[in-house]
This record gives C-alpha cells, sequence and structure tokens, in this order.
C-alpha cells in the first residue's frame, strides 16, 4: 500500500509542475513579476503585502492572491481596500496552494494591468515547500518571536527560498533570540540567501525590499 | 482521478482511527494520561511542555514524544535534559504525526512509571487536525504575536480542541492583539472551550494549566 501511494503523490506532482510551468510561461508573456510568499500563521504574510502596495503605489500595480483554508476574506478585503485587485483562494482545508489553483485564479486577474503579482500561500512551513505554482521567487517570511531554531526545524522551506523576509525586527528586544544562531541555519541551507530583516510597525527595512522587487520587473519604463 | 484520491484517503484515515483507539486502549490500561499539543511553529510548545515538567515533578512523572519533520533533536534533547524519558520522531518532511507512528514511540517508552504522555505535534495548524492519535485531549498553543484573527483562518483545528492555552501574554503590551476578537473567534467554533492565558517567560497562568492536568491524572494517589 505504501508504493501504491508514493505513485498517485509523484503523479499529482507531475501534474502540478506542467501546471506551474504553464503559469509561469502565462506572467512572463503577460510581463509580469510574481512571487510566491510563505510563512508559518501570524508571522506577518498580510502586512508585509499591505506595506509593499504602500510602497510601490501608484506607478506599480500590483495583483494579489490570497490563499485561505477556510472561506473567510478578511486579507482579500485589507488588500482591496488598499486599492489593489485581489483574488481569494478558499482550499477547503487543504494545508497548501497548488499550480492549478493559481491558474484558475489568474484568470480572475486584469493581468494586462499588472506588474507584479503576489501571492499569499497557505500559513504553513511544511506542505507549501513541495508544490511549484509557476511563481518567480520563492519568499519566506520568518518572525521574531517565531524562535531562532526554525531553520534547523523546518528545513526544506529554507532549501527552496529565493528570499527571506524576518519580520517583527521590532520585538528583538523582548524576545530570546540570537540572530547569530538563526543566520547560522539559513546559511547552511542556502547559502548566500538574500534576506531582508524588516518591521511592519515601525517600517525598518521595507524600501529595501521593495527596491529588491522593483529591480526585477519584468516591464521596465 | 478525484474520486479514485478521496478513496485512497479514507481508507487511510480509517485505518488510523483504529490505530488510534488501540493506542488509546493502552495508555487506558497503564492508567496514563495522555495530550496532543498542536500549534503553529513558534508558538511555545517546547517551552510549555519545559514548564509543565517543571510544574509536576518529581511527584508526577511525564514523558513527551517529540514530532520534527527533520532529523533535529533540539526539543527532544530539552526534555531529556530536564530529567523526563523522551522520545523523537522524524516525520521526514511530513506535516503531521499520525497513530502508527505514537504506537512506535509507545513502544519507546517506559508506560509503566509515567503518569502523563504528552505528544508535541509538527508546527503546523492545519494538518494535524485531521488525525487521531489516540490521546484522551487535544490541547492548542496559540501565541499572542501570531495575532488574533487565527481562529477565524484556521477554523478546523479549533473545532477539534479540548482546552486552549494563549501563551505569551507577556508580548501583549507590545502587539495590536483584540483578546475580546479573538475569543469570540474561538467562542464561535468551540463553546465554552476551556482556556488558559500564559506567560513562559513570566510563569504567569502555568500552575493553572498544571493544575488542569492533575484534576485529569488516572493513577490516583
Amino acid at each position: 500500500m505504501t508504493t501504491q501511494r508514493v505513485t498517485v503523490v509523484e503523479k499529482i506532482l507531475n501534474a502540478n509542475d506542467q501546471l506551474a510551468a504553464q503559469n509561469k510561461a502565462r506572467l512572463d508573456a503577460a510581463g509580469i513579476f510574481s512571487i510566491n510568499i510563505m510563512a508559518s500563521p501570524g508571522a506577518g504574510k498580510t502586512s508585509v503585502i499591505l506595506n509593499t502596495i504602500k510602497a510601490l503605489m501608484p506607478d506599480i500595480r500590483l495583483g494579489v492572491i490570497e490563499g485561505d483554508t477556510a472561506p473567510v476574506t478578511i486579507d482579500a478585503d485589507k488588500v482591496t481596500a488598499a486599492g489593489m485587485p485581489a483574488v481569494q483562494i478558499n482550499t477547503g482545508g487543504d494545508c497548501h496552494l497548488d499550480a492549478a489553483m493559481i491558474k484558475d485564479a489568474l484568470n480572475q486577474l486584469p493581468l494586462e494591468s499588472l506588474d507584479i503579482i503576489i501571492i499569499e500561500n497557505v500559513g504553513n512551513l511544511v506542505c507549501p515547500a513541495a508544490w511549484d505554482l509557476g511563481t518567480h521567487a520563492n519568499v519566506l517570511i520568518a518572525s521574531i518571536p517565531e524562535g531562532d531554531d526554525k531553520p534547523y526545524k523546518y528545513p526544506n522551506i529554507y532549501r527552496g527560498l529565493d528570499v527571506l523576509i524576518l519580520n517583527k525586527m521590532d520585538l528583538l528586544p523582548y524576545i530570546n533570540f540570537n540572530t547569530d544562531y538563526f543566520k547560522q541555519g539559513v546559511e547552511m541551507l542556502n547559502p548566500g540567501l538574500i534576506t531582508f530583516p524588516v518591521s511592519c510597525k515601525t517600517g525598518e527595512g521595507l524600501s529595501a525590499w521593495a527596491d529588491w522587487l522593483k529591480s526585477h520587473l519584468k516591464r521596465k519604463g
């Protein structure tokens, strides 16, 4: 039975990878730079996205795809209120987004008028790592209160990253977080990983992150 | 293909439930009270467990089963250092513990000399909710920095709880956390849920939690 199960999972992954490649081709054709934001629940995905919108608008237009396990539109409503188009995916309890869900969501966004698409994955440090969505960069938001040992405990998600955002830097004085130990864990799994320490409360580091995004725009000028 | 997949998953869940029932019968026969601690990564599962050991020892003996997605023994080492037997389960990247893993772990613990077994599940607010381990109580550790909207976004895990621990109360002054909004979300999903606000930093609330555990001991006197 174990072998049977592995075979089925492999087939699903292959189908996902094919759809992910189609998503990427579609985003490339539309001149859109896209990122897949992953994080533990409550690390600050939506806060970073709202601050990113604020830093880039009105010149750069962002679309957001919000992944949630339940039919709540809390995050999508915030993005819409910030003036950008958002699509909500309710996974119905599933623990990650997949490429088929993103394909459907792209159909609901005005691709011709967007420069960047940000996908907010389901809050989960384990499952999303295995599913390619067809985006150009995988971004993890870690946060100070989660603790400095997370790279050691959740290595798979760190291995596949293009960018790491370390959020809630404002809480550093109140928490026993060893920055060197954290960095050492990250470096071991993903040498030279681009890292932005930020705080959505104080604004620290957010312009450096916005500059990184700007430098990856596909439609210049 | 969808139907095929659902059938396979249902069979696995049924097998899990049968093993869970066997685990519970075995724990009952040994006079052990057991809990399944679930949480988002970094909510403070290990800190709560270490404080619980401190509050209950030497009169009450705890065994701990540590679930990790990687072969790191950071948490198991801390429990062993605190003087209690610990078994580590490495899920090999899997996102939750299941009853078969617990069955194996129970074989490695000195059941005859334990009063309580605490299982620390993989840090994940989605997947563990669906897997009965055969324990007597499901406990969630939420934490202040995760935000007040988590019950609304991860309802499934809240629905199956027997106890909620709200950790990191010491960070409340530094974080925009609306306690009423949080409580309202919990009450909607799980009316009357027993809740312990605690801080592993200041010690607040931990004795009330330890008293709850003591009141559920199966071997009295």
